[in-house]
């Protein structure tokens, strides 16, 4: 079949939109019709060729929601017409990280899916030339159809809307779920956040979710306070405006120290700043962002030895299929909120409009709807 | 009183056996004879003037097990004739800290500990000149007799040779206590050891102990093999012997990783590579070494982002006096084995003796008995 998608040519270049090829499902895999696709600053790290992973062309995208419309043999677990989110982290069930307690970084197709294939070793998507088209991050939502395997696809209820719920594939889940599967905050705690962009918002709603008493939020940009706020910040810090040392600033103002720490910035001095203003004895700091290629964090062992622990998330430690649909359900029972963060949509067409919006820090999320 | 001690007179000479004055116990002190400690290398860390926090003149020892001779007003806990461990982690059970689930670092002593003094802020000690000595760690057990806080003694059973579990007033407790309190290793666990001295032999037993099917240890010592054979170590990686990246053999050794890694060396680049050898996903690396002042650790955040855990841990996250006893009754009932460890004994005039002895590698553990 033809398909309309947004073409990431070469590295740098604004994307493409244009018709390609795209075979139909194979052996456990699943032909999705996209709804609805968030704009993340992953795809567009991949776009501009600081990705030294980054592979073209590819049709890039990872966080979508749509219908399914065509099952390939062997799927059990999927039919036409069931709304899905689709996952750039699978959840097998039976690999050895999927049996682990202590991970979700199923590792059942990450070979293939880093070399932007499906898992038989084969592209579905050619340009009409005939040229391969790259997958990325097994996902493509910037392909109005595109196939994913079925492991990687989270059911979903179907009253949830798909611009909406979409940005539950990425942005939400990761943030959330840094503080609900990864530092399994507790009711009481006090916490910090760098950065109050998409993620970070996100953390503080899942902070406020987990019932912490005290968000203090940190960013350079003093237009963030209204919304973290409204997300349950309830101390906004700008460190311009701080004299002296940062974490004996949050130190104090979080009476020795914070019980969880988040980086949300992907820079490296922040992830140390947060690591520092971590509680001695118990403090735990989080990594979320996703530093430049050849960046190193560092600190005095001293640090951990007096009792703060270092670690980090991806995909906020969920398991997408059991997990994401779990979202989307207190995303519809109120208890988080996703509206106010979508403040984009474009036509497909738009897309390097929205890359635009994002490098003016205008938007939190644009979203396109197909 | 008078007493005869080991005098740390300046940093970097060789300690002074002589006379000095003890005060008796002030409330809630208690006046211990000391029967035998243990020599450390925390010990010869301050006396060589490594240590930038060194108070001299001191009395240095922090090792110890002796019997209590007299208890000042308010000791409830404690009589004369207990036989106690000093601790240089006290066990309050009442600050911040001591309610804290998830640490071991009671705060109620710390500050006038870290001046070399008593909690009320004076000195029991002086030299025959009338010159105030300080207190080491709260313990000074290179004197025949000490004055120590209630907070900071440990009641054990009687039957339990001096000589011998002296050596859980630091090196055990520390290294049994990584795996038991700090890791949490369970039963099958795969793990790294890096260096095979007094604190990684402890870790290697305390990894028998929790039930670790493979136990690595890594020294550039081949002499350490058999010792370490004998606490449990399944196999020995000697670094100079390896070709190549040292963190890929270790992988490809624990087949994928280890679920836990220790830093017995206070090598930062040591610690590197042991956060480095730990499983993706779910892998925790443990720093117990105290580093050279100045000294920082770095990784990549992807290290971390792709699920390893970075920690450390001070007297292996033990509460001392909950958990030491309990590390007397392993001794007395043959669950774990020091005689080995302590490879020498000595009388108080030998004891710089005994710091010859651990800078030529010939000892595991020196014990001076008194």
């Amino acid at each position: 079949m033809r398909t309309r998608a947004a073409l990431a040519v070469q590295a740098g270049k604004p994307l493409v939109v244009t018709e390609v090829n795209l075979e139909g499902p194979k052996a456990f895999e699943v032909l999705v019709e996209i709804k609805a696709t968030g704009l993340c600053h992953t795809d567009e790290f991949t776009r501009s060729g600081d990705d030294p992973e980054g592979l073209f062309p590819a049709i890039l995208g990872h966080e979508g929601a749509g219908v399914v419309v065509e099952v390939g043999p062997g799927v059990t677990s999927l039919k036409p017409g069931d709304h899905v989110i689709p996952l750039y982290t699978p959840e097998c069930r039976q690999c050895e990280y999927c049996l682990h307690p202590k991970t979700n970084l199923c590792q059942a197709i990450r070979s293939t899916q880093g070399q932007g294939l499906m898992p038989d070793g084969t592209s579905r998507f050619t340009t009409l030339d005939g040229e391969k088209i790259h997958h990325y991050m097994g996902c493509s939502t910037f392909s109005n159809y595109t196939v994913l395997p079925e492991i990687a696809l989270a059911k979903i209820r179907e009253d949830a809307p798909f611009d909406i719920v979409c940005y539950i594939g990425c942005g939400v889940t990761t943030g959330i779920g840094a503080v609900i599967n990864t530092a399994k905050v507790e009711i009481g705690s006090r916490a910090i956040v760098f950065g109050l962009g998409g993620i970070g918002l996100n953390v503080i709603q899942g902070l406020r979710l987990a019932g912490a008493d005290q968000i203090v939020g940190v960013d350079l940009n003093p237009s963030k306070k209204a919304i973290a706020e409204r997300f349950g910040m309830t101390d906004f810090v700008n460190p311009s405006e701080v004299d002296g040392d940062l974490v004996a600033y949050l130190v104090n103002l979080t009476k020795g120290g914070a019980d969880y720490t988040f980086d949300a910035t992907g820079n490296v001095k922040v992830m140390r700043t947060a690591l520092e203003s971590a509680h001695k004895g118990w403090g735990e700091s989080i990594i979320i962002g996703v530093a430049p290629a050849g960046a190193e964090i560092s600190t005095r062992p001293f640090q951990l030895v007096t009792g703060r622990n270092w670690r980090g998330t991806a995909f906020g430690g969920a398991r997408g299929r059991t997990d994401v649909p779990k979202i989307v359900d207190w995303y519809m029972q109120g208890k988080i909120e996703i509206d106010p963060m979508i403040t984009h949509r474009l036509s497909l067409d738009e897309i390097n409009h929205g890359f635009d919006l994002m490098h003016e820090g205008k938007s939190i999320r644009a979203v396109v709807v197909y």
